[in-house]
């Protein structure tokens, strides 16, 4: 019996986060204030983050340690299995080993409590009692209102209109975890009541319930904001991903050729890719993909620039791969990568040639999520199909080229809150979409004037 | 850092099920043939069951071993973790450790495909080419589905038509993993039509399911009839469960005083509960608690007795707790412990006093199911929120007795496809609900005339 999984015991699990910022060739260009446009500083963005959290994103130190109240919540779900994809090998009958690390299997489904239960562990401990946050298609919403349960914190999730009324489940699993669900445009932040005045039939947007989230966080007592992809604590906080898959692949004396993530805002891609990007920098042959989608495509078609991470111009400017902070998504499945900007830590990696950018359709991605659903078992969430789409890629480049390649990539979550876009895909609902020259130019409108970094 | 988790490598896993025959202190009575009213015999059952199956069925050997290729799909998620609950016994503060055996980690979310898996293998073994099965809330006919579609058997599952309205996400999934799912009662067998012609707006049972599914397994070429529970070689696929804890607790030197299930037709509190009975039988000291819904009391209320496993009365006589054949179930949230019957396994068990039947109201149970969300973090499935609530009735029971206890409980799958009943209950909408004393003669009436075991 060959092994087909590579599980770690509870005391293998990685002590420290990895942090890049220690290794990066070039430094990045810092956020900015957007109306000084100097660099922000701690104090900028204490009202928003607690001081321990601005002090990790801030971080230069390569290894920071993990709290023991972090690793006791952890340990109920990780180290995650690193799971060898022969049935799925089989199906693609091209010379590759794949391996996949399991994110599916946190209480929420997804990679996403990798990050809320830190930001929830520093809050308390900074004295936050309530946190606020916006969430798109649920994901990171329900990972924060899990981590808030666990450290008694009140939380309140503005969820984007469209999505809380097409996806109840998601707003159910916040409840049960105690939390707040709002649907944002909402009359409860002054942002939300500006943008119903003039707009009382507003769907909503991811902009739109940041600006409510922080609002929200800012106007209330012992209240902070969270945030569950872009900045580089959240990126930081995933990278326990890739540490532990590096240690499952070491055991096996594997080290891949192509290690792959899905990218949204970057934080499952950064989680699997930035330990191995290290090795990368210090002279290892290895390459490295992010998966976004031709709907959405930050990071293969948007220009590297200065722009604000949400439409109401709340935030600093950060120095990223953007498609305009007024960028209107395009209704595709994968709710999660929908997100106009990319995480500064990806996109100046990508600047820099350490990370190879890729975009695939959304009926490729899900043609591939249910192949990988008929021979492996696990119904992928939408997102995690891009990746297994870039797999795909890379397995038909390995058979036609008849090099052997060893491939690792990150299986972001499971996809049984998203079984709608399945039916759509299996009822031919689904139509390919690629976004239009036209964007291009709006995105670059959008940025105009803007510092360059 | 104390350890929260116990896991197994994959060489680990056990090779053999357990077969509890072998070890029985007085044997069970055999089903009988309605219509001779003598044993049913291997032949009877070939139009149902392949020949390989049929034989598992009646075996008498202690261990059976699980075939190579059912090993391989098992790897896929198990051995499942074994995981203390800490959390949770720091909320009910009383002298207990509570493990948990964890089988939401499946790619269907709960244990059934611990069976649906080899029952796929041994029918492609067997030459069958397409199985037929009924699913009330959903559980087994989305496990089947992924079990067919991994050893490439046409699949086809008859749903109860209210869940199937009511539980679009779980025809979803069987979609995604290539089944065909058809609310019953349909119009593709004689059976459905038979009961739409009388009540063209009938809501469908578990009865007229499997009727439907009879008749159409038996009306095709190369095909068969699947069961998801009741059983017996059933109830020994599923013993991987409590096998597989065995060896984890045995690692850190510790046995459960009480071991705790859920029970509805019997299959995953057989899976955790029948390795232990083996224990007891043999002098060791653990107490074996099925936890069932006071709407469905089987095992704390019903009559010992022969009847039918279906309401059409096509299934043999099985020797067992029952609430009548012609029962209607209420329509509580937990739909995979609505059913009248009880593997006869269990049964024979309850009988001899190896297992000590307990109920729960659904109330009380979505109460633990939500603690257990919120220190735990993993939301339960309906069906495993009897359990938790059993626990929690062991862990006060503890307090009150000043006696430290160890429990051990089959976590039987995850509530994230389940989402509704966590709504209802959060909202108000779920009221107690105890069987009232008329539907136990009604029970009565219904197997009068029966065979006595």
């Amino acid at each position: 019996m060959e092994e087909t999984k590579v599980v770690l015991a509870d005391h293998e699990i990685p002590k420290q986060w990895y942090n890049i910022q220690a290794d990066l060739p070039q430094p990045m260009s810092p956020p900015l204030h957007p109306g000084t446009g100097k660099p922000v500083g701690p104090d900028d963005l204490a009202p928003i983050f607690p001081m321990n959290l601005i002090e990790q994103e801030v971080s230069q130190e390569r290894w920071i340690d993990i709290p023991g109240e972090v690793l006791d919540k952890y340990l109920l779900w990780r180290p995650s299995p690193l799971i060898r994809a022969r049935n799925f090998e089989r199906l693609l009958d091209a010379p590759v080993k794949i391996y996949y690390k399991y994110e599916g299997s946190s209480p929420a489904g997804s990679h996403k409590p990798n990050t809320a239960i830190p930001q929830a562990y520093y809050n308390k401990a900074f004295g936050v009692k309530r946190l606020s946050t916006e969430t798109g298609a649920g994901q990171w919403g329900s990972a924060l209102a899990m981590a808030c349960a666990m450290f008694g914190l009140e939380c309140r999730v503005f969820m984007v209109k469209v999505s809380y009324d097409q996806k109840p489940y998601r707003r159910m699993m916040m409840n049960t975890w105690g939390a707040t669900c709002i649907p944002s445009p909402s009359n409860v932040t002054e942002a939300g009541r500006q943008v119903l005045a003039d707009h009382p039939d507003s769907p909503g947007s991811l902009g739109i319930a940041i600006s409510e989230a922080v609002e929200d966080a800012v106007c209330h007592d012992d209240s902070r904001y969270a945030l569950g992809s872009v900045l580089n604590h959240v990126m930081l906080h995933q990278t326990v991903i890739g540490l532990e898959a590096e240690k499952q692949l070491a055991k096996i004396s594997v080290y891949p050729d192509v290690v792959i993530g899905c990218a949204g805002g970057g934080s499952n891609f950064a989680g699997i890719a930035l330990p191995f990007v290290r090795d990368k920098i210090h002279g290892k042959s290895v390459r490295i993909v992010g998966a976004e989608p031709t709907s959405c495509p930050t990071l293969t078609r948007g220009p590297f620039a200065y722009d604000f991470g949400d439409l109401a111009k709340k935030t600093p400017l950060l120095p990223m791969y953007t498609l305009g902070h007024d960028y209107v998504p395009a209704p595709i499945h994968a709710g999660g990568l929908r997100y106009h900007g990319m995480a500064p830590i990806i996109s100046h990696l990508v600047r820099l040639g350490l990370i190879e950018p890729s975009a695939y359709d959304q009926v490729a991605t899900f043609e591939a999520g249910v192949q990988w659903a008929r021979t492996e078992g696990v119904i992928p969430a939408p997102e995690t199909n891009h990746a297994i789409a870039a797999v795909v890629a890379e397995a038909k480049r390995a058979k036609a080229e008849g090099k052997e390649r060893t491939i690792l990539f990150n299986f972001s979550g499971h996809g049984m809150v998203d079984l709608a876009s399945y039916d759509a895909y299996l009822n031919g609902k689904l139509i390919p979409y690629e976004l239009p020259d036209a964007e291009i130019q709006r995105a670059l409108k959008a940025i105009e004037g803007f510092p360059k970094p």
